[in-house]
């Protein structure tokens, strides 16, 4: 059996992108998590239903993203996404993004947890939450690749204030915004200058409206003498999020 | 004459939400602005053509929006827009957005200026520039309300660097983040108790990336019974942008 798929095309607007004339990586995770709530729209199983039904909802608790192209303001993207495999408590997701030549510009592999609402603690997967992607049941799901852990020398840190904005319809912060506060901490020269090809993020602990987070990073050359960035975000004592990201120089 | 109006439908994704589950005011501003960005491609005078063959570019100096019902999230508009008259160094956009059954949600007047990109500084308007739209040549184009000056008893005030991902393609500040930090500053629980009704912003001087601005807002009632606020985006002694806001409460 394999899990069904959910396609839709987008067109990026110029407010998705920056300086650099192409998504930033904030709004690459948006528009995924918009295709996945589109395609539980259509199997009945949306957020809505979730909550009311179950509960519960759906949290990603780690993305690994393969850049080929980054997708450039005003260009139509098609996005196509399956819930490939879960067992009882998480679940494999995956993202291709493609030009309007079917290239591959971005593949994004994610798992997912099931959250009790009320409690905030993990849940097992209900089948029949679960049932209409038809996934299959596994005992292991794919394991990401874990972002390295930051050194102590840190080479950029910046305090963030979590907006009112940052807060999505459903109470909590947009994991989306994790991301704005890594690239930000980096110098626009740098930002301006390399276009990421590979990002490992996990997030670990929430961060609350009104709290300050601390986003910190350091950049070195890696092994295949590619410039990687270590970040991570806390906020008080608590990692809140983790991540490596890969970059190239751009073009 | 009368000017040409362009439209397009936009359907509001969960990210230009928050928390009320209606669009934000920046993405409103946002989203007007790529249907006029849109119309001025179908005319053969965006951005692009502007900076190329004049070394130009549109800016808005002010605002005047009437919010009947703020767009929801997942909810299709329709965007109409028209450039409706212009001077010699002003032009005047208006904006329409309707729901599908052809309510009128919001109308926004715009009053924008040729930039000269090279010296930062305004220029004549060009008439090959504004022939396309067919827009009236007026003696004044209408005067937008200006919005109050703030008291200095603030009730609310916050701080907020520059980020990376606030600057546009152009290299600039996009106008709409000067909303997100006037809102930004108010009190959650008033966020989500109230909905904007009319909105009065005027650009006054540019922000750069890495600067810090000081957002300052004062509450009052105004003589309708309405709550008003008023609000201020300074940079050092700089006055970066003055709003006055009428909110009703939220249903």
């Amino acid at each position: 059996m394999t899990a069904k798929t959910f396609s839709e095309t987008h067109t990026i607007p110029y407010y998705e992108g920056n300086v650099t004339n192409h998504m930033t990586l904030a709004m690459l995770l948006n528009v995924v998590i918009l295709v996945s709530e589109h395609q539980n729209e259509t199997l009945g199983v949306d957020h809505k239903q979730l909550i009311n039904n179950y509960g519960t909802g759906w949290i990603v608790t780690s993305y690994s993203i393969k850049i080929n192209q980054m997708p450039a303001i005003d260009q139509t993207i098609k996005l196509t996404t399956r819930g490939t495999s879960y067992n009882k408590y998480f679940a494999f997701r995956e993202f291709w993004i493609e030009d309007e030549a079917g290239n591959e510009l971005v593949k994004i592999d994610s798992i997912w947890v099931l959250m009790n609402e009320e409690t905030r603690k993990v849940t097992t997967i209900d089948s029949e939450i679960i049932a209409p992607y038809e996934s299959e049941n596994v005992k292991k799901v794919p394991r990401l690749p874990r972002p390295e852990k930051i050194g102590s020398d840190l080479d950029f840190s910046k305090k963030y204030q979590v907006r009112s904005n940052d807060i999505d319809f459903n109470g909590h912060v947009n994991n989306a915004h994790y991301l704005d506060w890594m690239v930000d901490v980096l110098p626009m020269d740098f930002i301006i200058g390399h276009t990421p090809v590979q990002v490992d993020i996990r997030f670990e602990n929430e961060v609350k409206y009104g709290s300050w987070v601390e986003s910190a990073a350091t950049q070195e050359t890696n092994d295949a003498g590619m410039i990687k960035t270590v970040h991570c975000i806390k906020s008080g004592e608590d990692t809140s999020a983790i991540a490596t990201i890969i970059w190239k120089e751009a073009e």
